[in-house]
């Protein structure tokens, strides 16, 4: 038994996802391995804005990092190419796993009313790898209401004619701020915005705009680099946020740090 | 890396789901204690079915047994009393996805292509109490379209003004029933059957018929026993059969074991 009960939310309330960077909370070099510090911090402040009242539901999504892309990537997994061994299905889902587990005993720690909800038992792509992403939310929704914290990460998803590919993070967030009323979303990576060069960009409004300063996706992570982010995020209604490490406290506080998105 | 792959299944092909009862597979009277033999037997009948080509389409359901029903009670929850504790919903999950672990690496060993998937992360009951699960079976059905064996089990489920309650095995089975387009239904527990006496009734058309030799429900079973288990099945559009361990390999092939409900 761990931390408080979680409190009975009113539904009325603004509604927050915010995504943990895979990069972020694990040291993306090293085959699973937690950055137990970063992840301590981003629990900290988390908490701390829960505490305090300045969020009262809040969704939280995590990357993969050195947990999920390894495996993915070794079983030749990504959004796109899928796998019908179970295998490989049970070494992606259940690296992802033990990551959301860290992740869930560090908010717990801190007596946020963190639980699971793992996409691989919801999520499908009925329509194949081209086609769209269908996410169920009445678990996500109803544990919200009841005052939890619904932890989601990238995992597996069930893919019509390819078996299981790959569902990132970034996926996820924009399917939960499509599919929930939410107020804000924010994106806390290893990197303190959408940059130009050394420079922040404090605000983006078209992806025309940044398409030459984002360039190409990092080719090593499997789930799309910045680009695809920013195009996803601005396709959104919410107002999106991508920060830094030190930009979640603010976020959560009801500030504007890093780049401003929509 | 585990078995072979998952076949590419006919979508047009029977679809069959079996629950195996928690305490078929796990020693009831002892906390998460394994019923290895008893599990090893039902996955050697479960293979050998999808290797002679006797069952193509299978989900399979398993109850909580030693594990789920002592952390549920420990805590007070059940099917119609919910907890807002997050220790009591991971004590519960967590033991229900450890022995869903075990019961997915028996039948990995045997290659059949089984893969979870955890009730607590995609369903529902969004009227309270009192009202429906919502189990959305889109992971479900393009697992089982791909070829593979989904496996799910009695969880936690979110519940609207009640935290989280208990989803039984029992109430899966009868979600997939209605939700896919099943061909038949059949639940394995260690009783060969619904008895009348010592005798096993070999089909049961209604209620009425039985309510007298079924009584009351177990007491100690948070999920409900045999009269409940009878009532649930008889309203499903799906031909149903009880039996027990024995019953497993003939009702795969196609025969009828134990009591023919509905």
């Amino acid at each position: 038994m761990s931390g408080r009960s979680a409190a009975h939310a009113s539904e009325g309330g603004p509604t927050v996802v915010v995504k943990l960077g895979g990069s972020l909370i694990t040291e993306k070099d090293r085959p699973e391995t937690l950055d137990g510090e970063a992840l301590a911090a981003a629990a900290d402040a988390i908490a701390a804005a829960l505490s305090a009242g300045h969020v009262d539901r809040l969704v939280l999504v995590h990357g993969g990092g050195s947990f999920g892309h390894h495996h993915a990537s070794e079983h030749g997994v990504s959004t796109t190419a899928g796998t019908h061994d179970p295998g490989a299905v049970m070494a992606v889902h259940g690296a992802m796993t033990t990551l959301n587990r860290f992740v869930l005993s560090r908010l717990q720690e801190r007596d946020v009313p963190a639980v699971p909800v793992h996409p691989l038992s919801a999520a499908a792509r009925p329509s194949g790898v081209d086609g769209g992403l269908d996410l169920p939310l009445g678990s996500t929704a109803t544990l919200l209401d009841e005052g939890f914290v619904p932890v989601l990460h990238g995992d597996g998803v069930a893919t019509a004619d390819a078996g299981v590919t790959v569902v990132s993070g970034d996926e996820l967030v924009v399917a939960l701020a499509n599919g929930l009323d939410v107020d804000r979303v924010g994106v806390c990576s290893t990197v303190p915005g959408v940059l130009d060069g050394d420079d922040v960009i404090p605000a983006i409004d078209s992806f025309a705009a940044v398409a030459e300063v984002l360039g190409e996706s990092d080719a090593t992570d499997v789930s799309g680099g910045m680009a695809a982010k920013v195009a996803e995020l601005l396709a959104l209604d919410t107002p999106a946020h991508v920060f830094g490490a030190t930009g979640l406290a603010p976020f959560l506080r009801g500030e504007e740090p890093g780049t401003r998105i929509g």
